[in-house]
């Protein structure tokens, strides 16, 4: 997709780099909307909140803002009060450069926990990244928030509403403590649909949680999880009914869920993308915790990798996830091939058709209770040597 | 130690190979005492249970027994009714051949997951297993057990009860699918004490409380954690006052927290072996879910590997426990040094000292909430890239 694809009407976007990044390279994103927007915010369920977190889940819960700043290379998480005030100091850097209120800010941070955030090196950049600010720049703004992404996530939904078109445009990124409860580490959405902050209030979680709180990297709640949305009604349409409402929910949802998607796919060290789908449980809330036990199971995540259809380690995650089951009911497949029927191995031929269906670089196992009418799903990657290479070095 | 420091009076003990483990080697392993013994066990929570530990919860629920008999190369679960058909099957073969009630033989297995079980192999090996009993036997047994172990895990306690002296010894085995909610994969322990059924009932699920249900490989509780005690009386002490009771139970946890220690330590590719202690909490059971939480984090575990003292990943794994805190009073040693206070970094210098105790082989990582006076602690090893080696490849 060029870059084109990405313009949102009366929104621009910018890449920067402030030096936060010890190696270089852009680490500041700012994303700039000519007109006030309604504005909402899901956050990280984390006890632990990161300053830029407080200040967005505030801003946000008032309904209106004009921008997101979003920095990679340090979370400013476990940094106390000064970490606050470099949080403040950097909106306000944003707010004075664009002329606007530093309440119109939006905030988000990336990158290691726990290190001083210095704010003065924001200052010193923003003047050059408020001036860099390009229509199509969403693009890199999007290579700007990675850490240890290997590639920007971008997705991208055209609707229209009451005889309008109107886009939706999101940029996340992801990588690695990678567990969203409430969000995903960053995900920003700008559109240009005139949508109250009311109605986006109540799309924006619905949406995450079918897409952002369905995946798993490696089960750690990371401090700074965040999606944010921004709609500044540039499209001009009429108030939006319950139709339109619907579509631009399920667009939203289309964008969350491809971005949710990127971020499993760019999982660290992931090679495979595997949607683990738990049907016929006896709750909602049962479906979900098999699905998450499953997905967040070390090994059934290095015999993904392996691409071993070792159905044993999933049936022994069902049952140590606190949930009703009847192992004798159990049947499990890999994509369309059926390996255990009434908790028991359909043979070794059976297997070995699954093990072919693992080679591909994504694929669903489902698992079927068969004692309710619930189903849920979570995506997960496979748990590799590069996960460790990656995680073992990633400070020192 | 040498093979006489595991003799217990009244017991034997044998290894064979039946030829359950596809590349061969000691795959049966048979415990035995020459006349009855008070008989204890605790078994894994795990809803799915193995056809040898259903059998087993019964016998020992009984309280009395004779005899152990495992095997490893097959875990004899998610096998059915064709499973708990061999299960008693081999137990008969014991029976036969030792000449006692099949009642009295208590099982235990490990190994693959969902494979059938021949017991025909078992039934073959089993009179030159019987043959081969010997006083000294117990070290065999222990290599017998293995799976992915590197080593065989034995540990055992001289105690005196009544002017009688007696002797705990114990065996066990571990690797992967490490964290037992009652009990670990497989642990026998012998004693020649004389002891009640009742009293041993009453101290076992507690000594294992303390160790085994403490300990943490991969987060994933296995279908066949079982541990048996059998206490023969061969030491002719007097019945057990209070304080002699007391002295067993601290001998018996003496033992399974030696085991449960190489248990960790042989953990699958682990390097290192780590005390996570929690203090400070406002109940019991938020201080075990927090070292629990902090001991299972796929990203502090490859911190510890990484030897880096990554903080930030602690504080954020604490946040998502589901446990009260405030994050400006958490306090963090590595060992004795201290690298966090009040929620925030003690500093660079702080760090590289506790980077330095993070290259020996076994550390304590010790976290105080200040918010009340529960404390908990959970034995835990590194995630390595031989962690994912071997269960990448462990069937295929």
């Amino acid at each position: 997709m060029g870059r084109k694809q990405f313009v949102v009407n009366g929104f621009s976007a910018a890449a920067g780099a402030a030096g936060i990044k010890k190696k270089g390279g852009p680490d500041l994103a700012l994303i700039v909307s000519d007109r006030p927007c309604a504005a909402a915010g899901v956050f990280t369920t984390n006890s632990v909140k990161a300053a830029p977190v407080l200040v967005s889940m505030e801003r946000a819960a008032a309904g209106t803002a004009r921008c997101i700043l979003a920095n990679s290379g340090n979370a400013n998480a476990c940094t106390g009060a000064a970490g606050l005030a470099a949080a403040l100091r950097a909106g306000e850097a944003a707010a004075g450069a664009l002329g606007i209120d530093p309440g119109e800010v939006l905030l988000a941070s990336t990158g290691v926990i726990g290190a001083p955030l210095n704010a003065a090196l924001i200052e010193r950049a923003m003047p050059t990244l408020a001036g860099n600010l390009r229509e199509d720049g969403l693009v890199d703004a999007a290579g700007a928030i990675m850490t240890t992404d290997s590639f920007p996530k971008m997705s991208v939904f055209d609707g229209e509403a009451g005889g309008r078109s109107y886009r939706i445009a999101g940029i996340a990124k992801g990588a690695g403590m990678i567990m969203p409860r409430m969000a995903t580490m960053l995900c920003f959405v700008i559109s240009d649909a005139r949508i109250s902050s009311r109605d986006l209030r109540e799309a924006l979680p619905r949406a995450a949680g079918s897409t952002f709180n369905r995946i798993t990297v490696d089960g750690d709640t990371s401090t700074n999880d965040t999606v944010l949305i921004l709609a500044n009604g540039a499209a001009g349409n009429p108030d939006m009914d319950r139709k339109a409402l619907e579509g631009f929910e399920a667009g939203l949802t289309t964008v969350l869920g491809d971005l949710a998607r990127m971020v499993v796919k760019d999982g660290e060290g992931a090679t495979k993308v595997v949607d683990v789908e738990v049907r016929g449980a006896l709750s909602a809330e049962q479906a979900e915790r098999a699905a998450r036990t499953v997905a967040n199971s070390s090994l059934v995540k290095t015999a993904f990798y392996g691409q071993d259809p070792n159905w044993g380690r999933i049936i022994a995650a069902l049952g140590r996830a606190g949930i009703d089951m009847n192992e004798e009911l159990v049947d499990i497949r890999i994509d369309s091939v059926q390996i255990v029927s009434g908790g028991m191995t359909l043979g070794v031929e059976a297997e070995a058709e699954g093990a072919e269906r693992m080679k591909n670089p994504e694929f669903s196992v489902v698992v079927d209770l068969h004692l309710g009418r619930f189903s849920d799903r979570m995506l997960t990657c496979d748990l590799t040597h590069d996960y460790v290479s990656i995680n073992a070095d990633y400070r020192t």
